[in-house]
Parts: C-alpha cells; sequence; structure tokens
C-alpha cells in the first residue's frame, strides 16, 4: 500500500492497529454519544430554520464522509450552532423560512460549501486559517452566541421571531409578545434552571456516590437528555400541548433516499459568497478544537486532510438531506471523555442515531421546542468569552478594536457583517502597525560587543556614526517612512559622516524598499556620508547580491554592528567618542 | 503669522524671502512651460474624450489651487495621459463619450477626486500611498501606456477606436480600418520620427552650436511645439483637411464662466468608487514625482499638504471647466530645468496659458489631432519601463508575479482592475510570505558571543539547549506555523531539556500570537521542556509583562542569548556540547 494512499486515508494506518480493548471503547464512546447527540441534532435543526429531523440526518452518514479523511481521532462532526445560524441567514436572505425552496437552498449550500472545503484541501490551502486573527474569531463567536440566544428567547417564550441580527429579532419578539405562553416560558426556564444547576454540581454529586472520575464526568453530561425526557413525559402526561407549548411533533419514518439537492444556476450564484464564509468558519472552528485535542494526545493534525474530511462530510450531508456540518465543540469533548480512541467511535454513534431515527424517532412527538431552546442557550452560554475580551484590550489596543468591532457588528448587523469585517479590519491594522516600525538609534554597551537602543541603555556613541536598528521588514507599506526617518535624524545630527543600518530586525527587503535603500544612498552621498549594511541576515544578503543598489552602495555591509563600530571609530580615544548618562 | 498658518499656507513662507534675482527665473521657466504645456494640455484632454479647450483650462486656475498649499516648489500640474485614459474610462462606463452628460460627468469625476484628496489630506491620511507597492505601480503605469499608444493608433491612422482595454480598441481598429486616410497617418508617422530624433539629437546638436547646456536642454523641449506649428502650416497651406485631415477646429473664444458641476445622486453614486481610484493614482503619480524632485534639492515634502494642494487644483478644475489634473513628469522636468525656483513659475504659466487661450486660440485650427496622438504616444513610451521588469523579476519572483499581473489585467481587462488586482495581491504576497517565516536553529559561533545559523555557519551546540530564531514579528498569519515548526524540531531532537526562542527579530507578539506561545509553553511542559525567551525587545517586553502568559512562563526571559546558553550549558565540558562542521 502507498504512502501517497495512505495519506489521503489515515484510517489505513489505524484500522491495521485495531486492537479488541480500542475496540470497546469505541463502541462504549458510540453509546454514550447517540445519547448526548440527539437533542444538540434536533435543536440545531430548528435553529438553522429546518425540520428537526434534518438533524439526525446531518449525525449519521456525514460522520462516515468525515472518517475517510480526518487526520484528527476524536473531533465530533454534526450539526453545530454557529454554522446552523450562518446557514439560516445565508438562505433567509434569498429563500422566505418555511417555503419550498428553504430547503433546497440550505442542502444547496452545505453542497457547495462542502465543494469548496474539499477542493481548499485538495489544494492545499489549509495555510488561509491562519489569517483570520484570534482576537476576529474570539469577538464573532461571542457576537454569535448571542445573537443565538436571542435567537431562541422566541420559542423558550412561545413567541415566533424572525432577523438575522440582535436588534430585529428583539423587534420582533416585542412585536409579536401576545402569543406569550407561560406554560411554554416555564418549562424553558426549568430546563435552563435544570442544565444551569446540573452543569455546577452533577459531577461533584456523582462523585460523592463513589462514581469513577470519568463515568462521573459523562454522565453529567447526560442531563440535556434527561430534560428531554422529563419534559416530553410532562408534555405528554399532562397533555401541555393543548396549553399552547409547541411539540416536535410526527417526524417522518425511516431515512430519506439519497439524492442530489436541486439547484439551478441562479441559485448557486447567490450561494457562492455565504458558502465560501461558512467554509472558512466550519474550517476554523473545526480545526481550533482539533488542535485542542490533538495538543493533549501528541498527536498530529494536518490541515489539509481537516478541509477534505469536512468537504466530504458536508457533501454527504447535502445528499443525505441534512444540514452543513462541522466539528463540535461539547461533542469533541464528551466524544474524548468517555474514551474515544479512533474515529470508529464516531461510526457507532452515526449507527446508534440511525437505529434511533428509523425505528425510535415517534418518541420525540411530546418533546416541547422550548426544551431544544433552553438546551442551546446554555450550550452556548459557554461561548460568550468576556474574560478573553479583556485581557485582549489590555494587551493590545489594535486586537482589543478589531475584536469589538467584529463583535458588534456581528450582533447589530449580521454575521456575515462581522466576519467580513473583522478579517478586513485585522489585515489592515497589522499593516498599518508594520508602516510605522520601531526604529531605534543604538549606540554601545561599554565594553561589550552589544548595541542597545540609546534611549533605553547607558552607551557609548559617535558624532560621526549613527547606528540605526530598524525593527521590521522593510517592504512597501514603511520603506518611505524609513526614508523620511533618516532625513530627519540627519538633520539633528550635522555632523555625522557613516550611517550604518543594523538589519537584525529586517527579516525581507521587497523590490519597493530595495528602490528606497537605493534612494536613500544616492541621498547620503550627496550629503557626502557613506552608507553601511551591518548583520544582514542570510537570506536577505542572498538577494541583495547583483542587484543595482549593492553596486551603487557607498559603503560596506559589516557581518556585525560590533565589526562596522570597530571599523570607524578607529580612534576610540577620539573626542568624537562619548558616553551618554 | 501662527506657524500653524505658514504651515497650511506654504508660499507664505517662501514669499517672504522672495527676490528679484528669483522673479527673473520664475518669470523665464514660465514662458518656456507656457510654450511647451499647451500640445500637451489639448493631447491629453482628447484622451479623455473631451473637447480640447478643455486641456487648456486645467492648466490656468488649477496651478492657483495647487500653489496655495503646495509643499513642493517645483512640481507642475497639469492634464497628464494616465489620469486623462482612468477618466475616459470611468467616466465612458456611465455616458456615452460624445454625448451632453459626457462632460458633466468628467467635471463630477473631477469635483468628487479633488474632495477626497482635499479630506485626505486635512485628515492626514498621507501613509495610504504607501499602501501601494513600486511593483504594482510600474505594473500600472507601463501597461496604461502601452493602453493609451494603442488608442492613440486610431487618431493616428485617421480610424475611430474606442475601448477601456488593448483586445477591444485593437478590435475596433481593425473593424473601422476602411476609414483609413494615408495623408493622416504620414503626418502622424512624420511626427513621431522628428519627435524620436530630436528627443536623442537635438540637445547634443545645439550644444554644438555653441548654446550653453540648460539653454539647449530646454530648446530640445520645444520640439513638439515646432511639431505642432509645422504640421498646422503643412495642412493649412495645403488644405490637407479636405484629404480627410481630422484637424482642431475652432475652439471657443475666451474662458467659459466658473460654475459648479451639474450633479445628481445618482451620477455621484456611480463616480464613487472610480474617483477614489483615480485619486489615489493623482497622488501616487504626483508625490512620486515631487519626491524625486525635493531629494534633488534637499527639499522636504509634506505628503499631507500635496493631498490638499492637489485636492484644491482638482475642485478648481471642476469649477474652471477643465479635467482631472495631476503632477505631471515631463511639465515638472521641463520647469525644474528651465530653473523655475517656486511656486510663482506655475503662477505665470497659468497666466501665460490664459493669455493664449484668451487671444491666440484660432492658432489651433489646423492643428492635426494626428500631431497630438504622435505627442501622446512620443511621451508615454518613456513610461513603458521593461528594464524595471526584468529587474523586479529578477530580486524576487513574487514582486515581479504583481507587477505581471498589474500589467497583464490593466492591459487586457481594463486599468481600475489592473490597480484593484495589483493592490490586493501585493498585500496577499506580503501576509503570504510572512506567514512562514524564516526560522533558523542557531548555535555559538565559538569563542564569540554571537549565534548563527547552524546551516551556514560552523557553531557550537548542545543537545540538550535547542534555540531557535524566528526571523518575523509573530502575528496571527504565522503563530500556528511557528508552533508546528516547533513540534516538528521536537521530534528531531528527543534529548532537548530546554528551549530558547530568540527574538531579535520579533518585533511585535499580538493577540493570536500570544495565544498560541501560551500554547506552546504548555505543550513543552508537558511533554518536560523548559520554554525560554532571549533578545526581546523593549516594546515587545513592556506589552508581554503581566500577560497570563508570562505568569505561566516554564523557563527565563533572558537578556541576550549568550545568557541563556552560559546558564544553561553550565558545564560547556559536558560531552552534550559538540561543535558541527
Amino acid at each position: 500500500m502507498s504512502n501517497r494512499l495512505q495519506r489521503l486515508f489515515p484510517p489505513l494506518v489505524w484500522l491495521r492497529g485495531y486492537q479488541r480493548h480500542t475496540l470497546a471503547q469505541d463502541i462504549l464512546a458510540g453509546c454514550i454519544m447517540t445519547v448526548l447527540v440527539i437533542p444538540q441534532s434536533l435543536a440545531y435543526a430548528l435553529l438553522a430554520g429546518l425540520p428537526p429531523e434534518t438533524g439526525l440526518y446531518a449525525s449519521i452518514l456525514p460522520l462516515l464522509g468525515y472518517t475517510l479523511f480526518a487526520s484528527s481521532r476524536t473531533l465530533a462532526i454534526g450539526p453545530v450552532a454557529l454554522i446552523a445560524l450562518m446557514s439560516a441567514t445565508a438562505v433567509g436572505h434569498i429563500v422566505e423560512q418555511g417555503l419550498a425552496g428553504y430547503g433546497a437552498a440550505s442542502l444547496g449550500l452545505a453542497l457547495i460549501s462542502g465543494i469548496m472545503l474539499f477542493g481548499m484541501g485538495a489544494a492545499r490551502l489549509g495555510f488561509i486559517a491562519n489569517f483570520i486573527s484570534h482576537p476576529v474569531i474570539s469577538g464573532f463567536i461571542t457576537g454569535s452566541a448571542l445573537v443565538i440566544i436571542v435567537s431562541q428567547l422566541g420559542s423558550l417564550l412561545g413567541v415566533e421571531t424572525h432577523g438575522g441580527n440582535v436588534l430585529a429579532l428583539l423587534d420582533s419578539l416585542i412585536s409579536g409578545f401576545s402569543d406569550f405562553s407561560a406554560t411554554t416560558a416555564l418549562i424553558g426556564a426549568g430546563v435552563i434552571v435544570f442544565l444551569v444547576v446540573s452543569r455546577r454540581f452533577a459531577k461533584p454529586l456523582l462523585e460523592t456516590f463513589k462514581f469513577p472520575k470519568p463515568v462521573a464526568s459523562s454522565l453529567a453530561r447526560l442531563a440535556p437528555m434527561v430534560a428531554v425526557i422529563a419534559t416530553s413525559a410532562l408534555v405528554a402526561g399532562f397533555q401541555l400541548g393543548a396549553n399552547g407549548v409547541a411539540v416536535i411533533g410526527d417526524l417522518p419514518q425511516g431515512l430519506p433516499p439519497l439524492a442530489m439537492p436541486e439547484l439551478n444556476l441562479a441559485l448557486v450564484e447567490a450561494l457562492l459568497v455565504p458558502a465560501f464564509l461558512i467554509s472558512l468558519v466550519i474550517f476554523v472552528e473545526s480545526t481550533s478544537i482539533a488542535h485542542r485535542m490533538a495538543a493533549r494526545r501528541g498527536e498530529r493534525l494536518d490541515p489539509n486532510q481537516e478541509l477534505m474530511g469536512l468537504g466530504a462530510a458536508n457533501v454527504t450531508s447535502a445528499f443525505a438531506g441534512g444540514l452543513a456540518v462541522a466539528g463540535g465543540f461539547s461533542r469533541s469533548v464528551v466524544n474524548d471523555e468517555a474514551g474515544a480512541q479512533t474515529q470508529m467511535a464516531s461510526l457507532f454513534t452515526a449507527l446508534g442515531i440511525g437505529i434511533v431515527t428509523v425505528f425510535f424517532s415517534s418518541l420525540f412527538h411530546f418533546l416541547p421546542e422550548a426544551t431544544l431552546a433552553a438546551t442551546i442557550i446554555v450550550a452556548v452560554t459557554t461561548l460568550v468569552d468576556i474574560r478573553g475580551l479583556r485581557e485582549t484590550w489590555r494587551y493590545s489596543r489594535q486586537d482589543g478594536m478589531a475584536l469589538v468591532a467584529t463583535l458588534l457588528v456581528t450582533l447589530l448587523i449580521g454575521i456575515t457583517e462581522g466576519i467580513l469585517v473583522g478579517v478586513g479590519l485585522s489585515l489592515v491594522l497589522y499593516l498599518y502597525r508594520t508602516s510605522r516600525p520601531h526604529i531605534a538609534i543604538v549606540g554601545r554597551i561599554p565594553g561589550t560587543e552589544h548595541f542597545r537602543n540609546e534611549k533605553r541603555y547607558t552607551v557609548e556613541t559617535d558624532a560621526r556614526v549613527i547606528i540605526m536598528r530598524v525593527d521590521e521588514a522593510i517592504y512597501f507599506a514603511n520603506a518611505q517612512y524609513l526614508e523620511d526617518r533618516i532625513s530627519e535624524v540627519l538633520r539633528q545630527r550635522p555632523g555625522a559622516t557613516d550611517l550604518i543600518l543594523m538589519c537584525t530586525g529586517v527579516n525581507t527587503i521587497d523590490a519597493s524598499a530595495l528602490d528606497i535603500l537605493d534612494t536613500i544612498n544616492t541621498r547620503l552621498q550627496s550629503a557626502g556620508l557613506r552608507f553601511h549594511l551591518a548583520e544582514v541576515k542570510g537570506p536577505v544578503m542572498d538577494r541583495l547580491q547583483s542587484t543595482r543598489f549593492m553596486a551603487n552602495l557607498s559603503g560596506r555591509v559589516f557581518l556585525s554592528t560590533f565589526e562596522g563600530w570597530q571599523t570607524l571609530t578607529a580612534h576610540p580615544s577620539d573626542p568624537g567618542a562619548k558616553t551618554n548618562s
């Protein structure tokens, strides 16, 4: 079996070493996951504006698609809150929710996103996830979580809401408030309290009852399922459906046939941009979780394989009548804690959900929508990261601004706009930052070969030799600034005969910067100064060789700043040399 | 007089020291400029799709507008080829050439560009010009020059052409070729030959006739005026107008009244994006010329004053019935060589052109359009920079690619698209380059305190202490790459107990990078390694203080790499230490 094939299909590797006790662990994890994942899957389908059963369909076959290419052993795939909301917003812009075309458009979105993800993986574009900065991701996730919470308030209170941002959602909530159902609100509030309390106290409580730690932890995670069963029983027993409590109702029996989503050219065109953004978010969210998992297990993650796996999962989901899927945080953590060793656990989960969907879907008839809304609200609350905002703001005003801008735009305008503004802003801020690099005049720390900023250290300087250190790659956005700063320094130090540019921080010199260095050399020359370079890095020096600039250079290139200092200040007892205080 | 006011209006400064002999020099330069600028101005108005007299109007009052704010003493303002072409393309997308609304839209474009330029200057946004890299400017100028040359072939051959790129222009040239006028083509070809020959030989010839060098140089520049007079006389004397030679014809007498351009909201909206791009190009082209002039004279240029001056010039041009203007290369060089000392020379030029426009415009009646086309072609040929392309390509494949892409898009699709693609591409390439920073494992140069790349130098290393040098700011686009590289290095060197990150090249660490450094620290710790930093720069260290990362850091922060090396390899006679070959 070729190495190439093994790299493309990682299961070929781990299946060979697969052992009986690993199997047992994976089966157990699969069973726990089945129970945990069902309420989530139903809930996120509703959040995406789709019938609840699509969430189940998206949790069966897509897991196989992902497993085929996955480099992560424990990332668990399925419908997730963020993507469900993005899907609802994108499709809602094109087709009105509840109309016949809505489902088709949603499937089309999953299909196109899947193709894009797979294509990016095949083209080895995995690095693009790095172009979205953490503050932007953090602002986007916090903002989306708040939008999701507000979007669920309606279901929680029995009021129908719609809108892609917090303002529109609250507006429709207020104007529809006459539909308020007290029973629904009571159920919802009860579930929230139950889930919050059990998250805090269930694990320690179970541990006091002598359950081993991992078992206690897994059992504690089953709280949503307990809430699902309890509230379903309540609604069925007291016939609360008549009291205005909206329930899931009848789910279709069995699985839908695999089918290509119905698409036309206009729909594809309308979906291209949202599909690209959703692909990005699917990838970024999934790999950031997978990275954390892999780090804990000392595994190696291949971003391009992850892209292909996520792509295959989404394409499969589109054919299976599901919705766009991604790696989910809570399900992955549970999968890991439940002892999953390989993606085989996912296959058992898929089998479990398949069995429930085919044989036991009628059990969910009396499940109140408010229970699912409460599940979503409690789940996404953990995504709101106020502490991260505070820390980022304190560390860097610029990063903090990018975070807050992304958050506010996501909340108040829309989630697509939020991610776009965030990405644009972090690029512009980065360029702006590098466009005014830190430039220091340095002097020698007496008795050493070290040169440091004369404003920060007591250093020896020489009026004839100016040594400037540029702490940034010199490139088109900052080369002009360097020239201006040199002119300024020369005006302040008229006695200078030599200028050394200390290049310890100069990692590249692009063509624009080369032009400007040439100009600087000419200007210095006509002012009677020689222009030297020092500590030029290997890769930079390689390129400078055989350029016009090097041919014109009036001075020399010194290996170290000290060498330049020694050469140019040949008489250190000279009155030109002095030590500052 | 306040300092602030003097800074806003530079003439307040230079007018005080203005002397009689400066006045004489400026008057002489003004006279030479008047004669030189007229053919250019007529020609570029035609290139912009406007009546020829608008070029004259754009060369009178706008000069006053610019002078008011200009920090450059010798930059000469007026219609220029690049901006005329951009204006024709932008307005042509909105209104068809020759229709009534065309002139109004063109004036609207000048007005909006002027307001934008002035606003950017007032907001001190002069630095944005630096975000366009030299290769992109070079590709754009070469591409535009070629488009201009092809666009003039029609006038040269007596065929009407239209289109915004080379393909469309050639297509219309071929399909309209039946209109070909042999007489027109002869005049055009004759002028081209005359101009090329006189550019090469006029100056040395005049010098052999004992003219002093600067006089010879200025006289040689009058060749276009000689061609204008000679071909006008030819057409008038032999009545070639009847032979199908298109001439300028009657120009309106006098100057049009100052008037606000007619604008409506729809037109303003349609003009916003092109006006922004034209503003950028006006600014970049003008300041790059002004920078060269200022460097030669040791003057200081203030980009924000230049923005305001160019803005005032364009607003004035719009009110005076002209077209969008910029600093022109050839006219600025002539102005400088003719001995202009201050912008007073521009005012005399304006006066001169004003007199010609009011009293002598009938002289241009018989001027063939082919003469003007030939003038344009010869003028813009100097902008085609093949040598620059070759040098850039040799220096950096990435910069070369940006240049070629800009050039091709400008040529084959359109000039607006060209500049947009160029700017976008240079940003993306820059990010891509910094996203895979150069990372070296370094060792000590024996007997010194210097540490260098172990692949390039003979250095002393220690199996327990890995010293990695990152040659780039660590930020969102490359932090993940650093983590991956560290994992890789650790796999290759299992004996390590300490990792020092040598930060000489690390100019910033943004919030995303801080997150990842924290992750790296945790990973190293759980693998039993300590994580140290060395040579962290002052500004970077200031920020790192009081972050969670510094609190968690398992190792230390060393002032110098040597200090870290000494501390961690306490027994240099240890078998761990070795010197590579």
